[in-house]
Formats: C-alpha cells, structure tokens, sequence
C-alpha cells in the first residue's frame, strides 16, 4: 500500500493530461511562431489554453500569459511589476510566509534599491488587514500575498485585502501567489481586484515545467526575459504547447465539479484532523475545517525532535509526506512561516505536511494514520536528548 | 504527402522521448526536492539527465544546468555573466546575426549601463577572427557568439574565437548560443575555450520547454531567477523532470551514430543544394556542403517578391519551411542575417529556409523540388509590380 500525502509538493499528471502532452509532441509539433499550417496546429492549443484560464479566472485571453511555472510567474509579476513602478515609488509590501520564489524576489528588488516590508501574520497564519493598511504608504507600489499558504493552508483575506489596496491608492499592483489555492477555490482576479495572479501546473495535475500569469489589462510589467517577441514581448521564447495544452486540461479537469471534489477534501481533512488529535502529543498548525484550505494539514509530533525521522519511518511503509516544504526542503532550515504563526519552539523541527488531493482516498488516510499509532510511540522512545 | 522542412524552427519529439515524458509524468511524478522515495526516484532522472550531458559535452555534472529552454539558457548565461562581472567593465561584444535570445539580452543591457558592440560578419555569415580580435578591449567581460546560425546554417569559428578570447584575457566570458549546433557537431566546451554554452530541446527531437546551459567551473554568473535554491539557487524553481528526462533521452539519440547521421544529411543537403540551383533564378544564401551546418539551406528565389506567397504554396501541397526564422516570424521585419551577409536588397524579401533533421528523408526533398519546379514558374507571372 502506497499513501501519496505531499501533494502540495507536487501531484501526479492526470492520465488525460498525460496523454494529450504525449500527442502533442509527437502529433502537433510545429512552432506556434510558424507561418504554415503546423504552426497554426500548435497555436490553436495554446488559443485554447487561454480560453479555458480567462474561462476559469473569468477574464479575457489577452491577459494570460503562460510560464515556465510558478517561479517564473511570481518572478515575472514581481520583478516586471517593481520595476516598471519604480520611477513612481520604491516602497514593496509582503508577508513573512511567502513562498521562496516571491521573497527572495522581494530580496532581489531590495538589493535593486526597492525597499521592501515583510509584514507579520496572525497565530492563523492571516494577513490583518489592518496590518496591511498601517504598512501602506504614499510610495508603495506592489503588495504581493499569497492565496493560500503552502505550509499550513492558511488562506488571506484575498478580497479584504484587495479593497483596501485600491482604496488606498489606485497605483498599487496587487499580486497574488495562487499556486496552492488554484484548483481549490474559485478565483476571480476582477472581483477580488487582483492585478497579477501566478499559478502552476504541477499543483493541479498538470505537467510540470509549466505555469501561467494573469496579467490585467493596463497592468504595467516590464519583461523579465528577452528573446523573440513571442507572447506580446512579456514572455519570449518558443511556447512549451504540450506542457500549457496539459496544463489547460488539468485545469479543466480539476475545475469540473469543483464544489463536490471540495467538499470531498474537506471531509478527508476533518477526518483526518480529527483522528489526528486524538493521537498523544498532536498539534494541528493554524486554522482548521473550512477556516483553511481543504488540502493542507500541518501537524507538530511532541516528542518527535527531527521530523525527518518520523517522515523516514513513515516512508519505509510507502508513505509520502512534507516536513515544511518541498520548494525549501533542500535547505533544513527551520520553517519562517512556523515561527510567524507562533509555533512553540520546541515543535518547530518536529511538524510533517500533510497534502491532499483530489486523488486522495479515505484508504490512504487510514493506512497514514495506523502506521502513525504505531510509529509514534516507538520513536519518542528513541527520542535523543 | 507531407515535407517538414522547418527542423530549425521546431522538431517532432521522438517516439521514445515522449514516452518517457508520458511515464515520468504518471510514474515518477515525485518533486525532485521531497526528501522521501518519490522525491529520489524524481531527482534520479534528473541526475541522469546531468550525466547524459556531462558526458557528450565532455564535462563535469555539476556545471550542467537546466533551464526552460534556449531563451532563458541565453538570457541567464549572458544577464547572469555581464551583472557578474560589471564591477569589473562594461563592455559586451556579439554579432549582428545572433538569435533574439542574445541581441534582446544584450540591448536590455545596453539599458543597464553595458556598452554593447555588433560585430560584422563577412559574407559567408562567418565571424572573422580578426574583426572580434580588433574589438576586445580592456573593459570586455563578455563575448558572445552562436556556433550555427539559425537563418543560414553558418558555421562560425568557435574554437579559434574561443583561443583570442582566453589570449586576450583570462577574464573575458565567451557564452556560445549552441541551440542550432547540439546534436549535429560535436561540442567540446574545454577544447573550444567556452564559458557558457546553450542548448535547447526541441530542436533535437526533445519536448519543448526545457533547455540546458553548460556553466563552466568557477564562471562567475548571478541568477536572474529567484526562489526555492534548486539547481544551486542558480536556477530556481520545481525542475520540469519529465521535461529534462526526455531532452536526455533525445541528446543520447541523436549522438548515437552522430558521424553517420551528419554523413547523411550533408548528402541530402547536397543534392538538395544541387537541385534547386538548376532551377532558374535562385540563390543559396552563405557557403554550401561541409562548410556550412547539415541541415539548413537558404534559398533566394529570384521574382518572388514576397516570399510567404511561395512559403503558402508549398503548405498548400503539405510543405512547411520557413520565411526567415520562425523565432522572429511573427515580426515580419527583413531578415538582419541576411542583410549582414550582404544579401541583394530586391532578394531579402524573396529567402526561404528549407531545415532538415535526422528525420528527413530523399523522399521529402524530392517532392518540395517537384513542387517548386511547378510553382516558381506559376507564382512569377503573377509577380506584383
């Protein structure tokens, strides 16, 4: 028995998906930039592509722009949008729970000599808006708060904190990181006033290597890369068409019946959160039940000193899960968005992600959590001093 | 009967590399950066990959990289090394027949205070030893040039390039965009003196959206890309793992038999050549047979005015070739190589590019002659005045 629980990491290409990136590449293989019928074969896939996000974001076509995924999405709205602001103001405003990609962005523009706000996060792991509007200044230009956190599944109040930003000065981008919530909620960038929206593919069934940025219309951006003019001059380079036509279908896929495929995953997590506590020593981080995304479920094991062990433990029996994220796992640091929520000190190395997705089975719940009620015990006896 | 005659725009994906692609994506769907089995199983692809590269470019594994295609290896090898190395001089040299990859990077570096240099090509489209020799200066960091052009198949000197440059100073970068090249010569960074070396993926029978760059040992180049530290931090962002797995497989493809392979495309180049220079009024652009690249041929067609007029002729019968070069098709502007080359002013407009690859067959060729000799006659009658 296998149990996949690190699907905010990553998630496995839907068979659909799969297939049609395999037809793609080995069918329709022209240049979308060709003039003759097999670039237009390969352009209609991208078209597509494009209908079905302004479809989903409820949008137009012109403002989605397809990347190489979430990085470069959060790259590109960041980077472009700072510096096509920066003869207006230089003042830059994000969380301390951001992901890697829109922090060390944050840096980057920082050494540019943007100036640049990490704001605090509430014990759920929320923006305030309050804190938002205390931060906001006459020269800032960009604010960038991610949907849905990767670590906790915490989710901002996107809309709130949209209003505010608008009301505060009609010059302020919003960017919004939606790697995690796309595919989980229903996102509509004009109503929640979002200028710039990153989303990836891998997260959602898709391939990777792919991602998309939704870019609203008289939204200034300046490019980030430099090359043959394709997508407008935003985004150049010849467009990877399997990996957006499967990124497109995985999107569709994911967005059909998306309130039944919710409902579904908040039922596995209440379960799962449930039986979890009732476990020794257990602390589920941040909000819990419909107050969080329906995916993500942090978990700190007193007792349990390095989480590696137990996700080791847990991996010799076929299950996969986090300690932090997969996107910073290479560096063992200690998680920052841990210690912004206030997780007691002697839990921060001891907390496993758990990830669902709309793959994930009751079955793989049970088996997870019979192998926890075993293991458990066995290495908090072990526990190092 | 179908002829794709545009393999420098884009290649079919070969059989075995979109199967891989299609398995990687459902099997070993794991983020490379897991720390569990599904994680290792992803990153073993990648360190495969590594070594596939390592070992046709007669390099170490660890100064391969893999970025999202020849556009971004471009941009990040010749940003990354120019910002590098600005404390140390501003000036920059490339040729005016580079991909819009490099001239698009060199000019946003103009406009970060860099001194950008153009260098002429003679009139075979072949930088001359001695123009770039002339042009180093004491400020130089960075020398730039493609080893085949994409518009007329030249071949430049690289190697003797690659000597001036290290004999002119120790310190002078010397990128080389190889995206026409790879997997038609055999390239060896160390013995050619190159820093930095592009390659891109679908130009060889791999999947689009993936690329490589060879950074050699001690290169001093900072990201353009910021996030999660995968890759060195050097390139961020989830690896596209199916993506590089398949580039892998079609690079370990096509040098398989690589000396055979080429043998038989210059003798399709040749006869090629051949045929269309009976035919009344054309001109092949650049040198012919062995020294010039195997498999592009750039023909002027005298009376044609207008060439996509013979370039939609021919997708009428199912033969795509190209006007120019499909990374610049969409900005129908006359073709600066051409120009370079000292190309007839009343012919620029009248080029096309006929590009073969491995998957090329007589037949193909015999069939775009046939049609020609049918439609050259045809189409300059109705030759607008």
């Amino acid at each position: 028995m296998e149990a996949y629980l690190d699907n905010s990491a990553t998630t496995k290409v839907s068979e659909n998906a799969a297939r049609l990136v395999y037809d793609i590449m080995t069918g329709d293989y022209g240049n979308p930039s060709s003039m003759h019928k097999k670039g237009f074969d390969a352009e209609k896939h991208i078209r597509n592509a494009r209908e079905t996000f302004a479809g989903i974001l409820k949008c137009t076509e012109r403002e989605i722009f397809f990347t190489s995924g979430g990085t470069e999405s959060d790259n590109m709205a960041i980077i472009g949008a700072a510096m096509a602001a920066k003869r207006r103001g230089k003042h830059i405003i994000t969380t301390k729970i951001e992901h890697p990609a829109v922090l060390e962005s944050f840096e980057y523009l920082a050494g540019q000599g943007f100036e640049a706000t990490y704001l605090p996060v509430n014990g759920a792991g929320q923006l305030e808006p309050e804190t938002l509007k205390a931060a906001m200044r006459e020269d800032t230009v960009l604010v960038s708060v991610m949907y849905v956190n990767n670590e906790i599944g915490s989710l901002q109040p996107i809309a709130e904190l949209g209003r505010m930003i608008k009301e505060a000065g009609r010059d302020i981008v919003f960017h919004v990181d939606a790697v995690q919530a796309f595919g989980k909620y229903r996102i509509c960038p004009y109503k929640e006033n979002i200028d710039l929206l990153s989303v990836s593919s891998h997260k959602i069934h898709g391939p990777k290597g792919v991602g998309a940025l939704f870019v609203k219309d008289k939204t200034r951006i300046l490019p980030v890369s430099f090359g043959g003019g394709q997508q407008k001059g935003l985004r150049p380079g010849t467009e990877n068409v399997p990996g957006i036509a499967g990124m497109a279908l995985a999107a569709r896929e994911i967005y059909e019946d998306l309130d039944a495929k919710t409902e579904r995953m908040y039922g596995l997590k209440d379960y799962f959160t449930e039986e979890i506590l009732k476990l020794d020593g257990t602390v589920v981080n941040g909000l819990t039940g419909r107050q969080s995304a329906p995916h993500v479920v942090s978990v700190s094991f007193d007792g349990i000193t390095k989480s590696e062990v137990l996700l080791h433990a847990l991996e010799g029996r076929g299950i996969y899960v986090s300690s932090g994220s997969a996107c910073s796992s290479n560096k063992p640091a200690l998680s920052e968005t841990l210690k912004a929520i206030g997780v007691k000190r002697e839990l921060l190395g001891s907390t496993l992600r758990f990830s669902f997705s709309d793959y994930t089975t009751m079955e793989e719940l049970e088996y997870t959590l019979g192998a926890l009620k075993e293991l458990l015990p066995v290495l908090r006896k072990y526990k190092p001093k």
